[in-house]
């Protein structure tokens, strides 16, 4: 009898379980590595570094990709609030799983810094050059985004808004089957790449957030761990604009821009305006699709 | 009503929309990652370099696969005159669509240098010394290629068609079903190691443009933001005959080569020189192909 | 009749065959890259270093993943104690082939460590200063994993423990069938980006052993051939509790956490805890399924 | 009439010109990653170097996978006379065909190396120290490959040896349809983490060449150009028996160990000795393949 009661009661935690545990295995895999990579290059952690800038980049990419890999087919494998939010707005991902995905995202993203500042406590203590000693400008930037120096605020809201937007319109591609998308399963794979890219290309400036989970999570934890209010005050209220606010639009116009110009299927709301026809249309759309893709499920 | 009204023009714009995104796509990528490793090097933008070489190879590769994923199923994923021509003059790609083709990429290309000049302004200030000082020796490098100081006229030109030849002689053997081709969806996967081994072995020497677009279209957009016309007069023309003829040149070789030698397709000009016998060819080959795959989408 | 004979044979050993030159070849290339990597670092072995620290994570993630394309399909292709024990525990795997396989994958370990031992002989005489000098301090570490000096033992053990679990959580969802699994025959290319993850971001602390067999096999060589008991006596019996006990808890719990929150199949544990149920649920569930996956063969 | 003259003519062509064609791709990425890379960290040549060690592994995994994406649908793509060789004794690849694809191999790896050469021409003469300057020591190993000066004879035969075992034990999985492969047309994805991870763990001792024509064809093309017999005379026909004579024997052995222990096929002369009988049972195994698979086309 217990399984099937345990089989009730998983039937509805299934998803916020999965997109919890995908955001959390981005995020070991993502602090990980900026853990790995900066902390060893204290010469008492490590006699050699153990990674560079291009290390940092595929951590962050082996995350996303092996994150959806692990629950794309449960939940559509989210995990990042702005896309939840975007394919809300334009392909009737209902909005009644919006607070429980988005609630489940943060949730995972604070356990897997957690497990990652647990791993990495004594090389901290090392690096930071006393036991508990916890500093902002010195490695709370293992955890969530800072920007670089010369960064103008406008510039850094631009740089995570124009990597999200473009982040979103490769998410949407690769999930068109009018388009030409990779065999289903391999969309995490077009992750990898996109996230490396994004990484190598428009990272440095900002740390390339794009998530709003990826970076707030973090960085609750170096605030409960000892960081301080510091992480919040950092630029006037930085983590909300920057990091959270700038990918949740860019995604919309993204989204925008990619359902105006390329996408024909009837779930989008620029294809199918009415609520219900659309609600109907997708249905219908979706009858020969098996299970969610990763990447972009909707009704 | 709308929707509707919206669905007759974007029906013509679809094609022009999907090359000049895929095309933004692949020089933001390419463009990004040649600002943010060269740019970090100064210790002023960044404490640490972001990347090395292997990294700008990577970047470049990235964005040209994720540029076709994006768009491979809409357009056929040219984003790149060199590779449109080769298909009209070849395989039976209708030369009415050509112009609209290259424009569409030209500025698609414009359009992602902008983005990514955008994005990097006060980094390449400070690189270069001041506000809005843009000197062709220093920072023009970013966006277009320039070739190594020994390189001779000569030298500039086999380079970039050789490279270029060897580029269409992939693309058309990944896209022939005769062959032994990847599954549909991911040509942009070879492309990747492709645009990567093209850059590490064959790329030093002219900074590998290979593609017309990628290369004009940045180019014009820093004549346009204070470079001046130095961008143009570098070389004697430069511009024109390196990165664009000897591409589009290297390009017809490619195809040639695989149409004689490997192809066996009627809707090659080579297998069916007869232009109606081909179209016709061509359409029965085309039957059972649900849409056209990314890379070398022909009539 | 030669051949008949020697089919019946085989018959029996094409199993066990599969674990050893899985593994084999998984500590081919992992102690290969070892070698190659550190004893470069001497100019007297090689004029410029052989890579850094990103070829050793690649180098194993390469290891495994072809490991796993060479034996997959015959096999299951666990080459890794604790995976072979969390399939007996939670899925099945019969308990009578447990001794077979974890036994062949440690003699296929052996075997691999001893012929990159015999390919690196001169270059490790070059490196320990002396023909047949061997230091457990000096190149030990080539082939079996030591903590880095700070290391408390409970971190150690923390380490092994969490990233064989994130292992296994991605081994059991790219094997399931109700998730969004990758194409059969992919599920390799997905543990190439795991262990290149799991070396860049959780690996420097304890050397990512994360398999039994893959650091006791070697271990076993190095005591063998001149290294000495010291292989076995650092740190009070940390090749017993580190890279052993802790990967096999480790794989224990990342099953159970996938089984309880994401896992519906019948051939759980967790879904079906009466045994006899379990397994005709299972044969039920496999029927369609030609031949064992990659990475998760269960009964 | 012409393309059906052309037509008959290429039935004769094709398979030697897409041995040609691949083996000559394989060398162009390989010769012209070694190039950049070397001659890049002369200062004349480039300000900073283009790539490491890493670059080079990746620039020959490229060029491998490439060829056979390129030609493995048309010839099997071997490109390489120790895999041809290896069919040819076990799997009843027909004899008659041996000779034309080794020449072919041969001919494509010597044009390759010679539009690399033509590529890299005047970076040599500045990394030489004068025009036409050309010496063994300086830049022979750009093209063919030398062992490094610690090497014993035995240890550079036994090095090649067992690296191209290695490489047909994969490259047999990967084409055995019993076994666990990966979809048609990705075979050479895992070519591709094979040459790698070749190169990362057991290179950098001779050079991996695993591949007489790879070898042989540069250094033909070596002596040709100016380098003079040095490059046969060097460690007494060291071209001979180490990169030619040592990757033949370990492809048989390699192949062998696959059909002994694993493979059930009937086309393998270990499974059916009887030649008649193994062609008949070949001719009905084959019979629902299409096309011959990249890396292992047999009768």
């Amino acid at each position: 009898m217990y399984p099937n009661m345990w089989s009730r009661i998983r039937a509805v935690l299934r998803e916020p379980a999965a997109e919890f545990l995908g955001t959390m295995v981005l995020v070991i895999f993502g602090n990980g590595v900026d853990c790995q990579v900066v902390l060893s290059g204290n010469s008492l952690v490590s006699s050699s570094p153990k990674g560079d800038y291009l290390s940092l980049n595929i951590g962050w990419a082996v995350g996303t990709a092996l994150g959806v890999w692990m629950v794309g087919g449960i939940s559509g494998g989210h995990i990042n609030p702005a896309v939840t939010l975007a394919l809300a707005v334009f392909r009737g991902f209902p909005w009644k799983k919006v607070p429980v995905y988005i609630i489940s995202q943060l949730m995972g993203a604070v356990c897997g810094a957690a497990i990652i500042y647990a791993d990495y406590f004594h090389a901290i203590d090392i690096y930071e050059g006393g036991n508990g000693v916890r500093t902002v400008p010195g490695t709370a930037n293992l955890f969530a985004t800072y920007a670089l120096p010369y960064m103008t605020d406008v510039s850094c809201f631009f740089s995570e808004f124009m990597a999200t937007a473009v982040l979103l319109l490769i998410i949407l591609a690769v999930n068109d089957r009018k388009n030409g998308p990779p065999p289903p399963g391999l969309i995490p794979l077009v992750l990898f790449f996109t996230i490396l890219g994004i990484g190598q290309s428009l990272g440095m400036e900002t740390g390339y957030a794009i998530n709003p989970a990826r970076d707030l999570g973090p960085r609750l934890l170096t605030a409960m761990v000892g960081y301080g209010g510091g992480v919040f005050t950092y630029r006037h209220q930085y983590w909300l604009w920057c990091p959270v606010i700038a990918p949740i639009l860019g995604a919309q116009v993204g989204t925008l821009i990619y359902d105006a110009f390329i996408f024909t299927g009837a779930e989008s709301i620029v294809n199918t305006p009415d609520r219900f026809a659309r609600r109907q249309h997708g249905h219908i759309e979706h009858e020969p699709r098996e299970k969610p893709i990763a990447g972009a499920d909707s009704v």
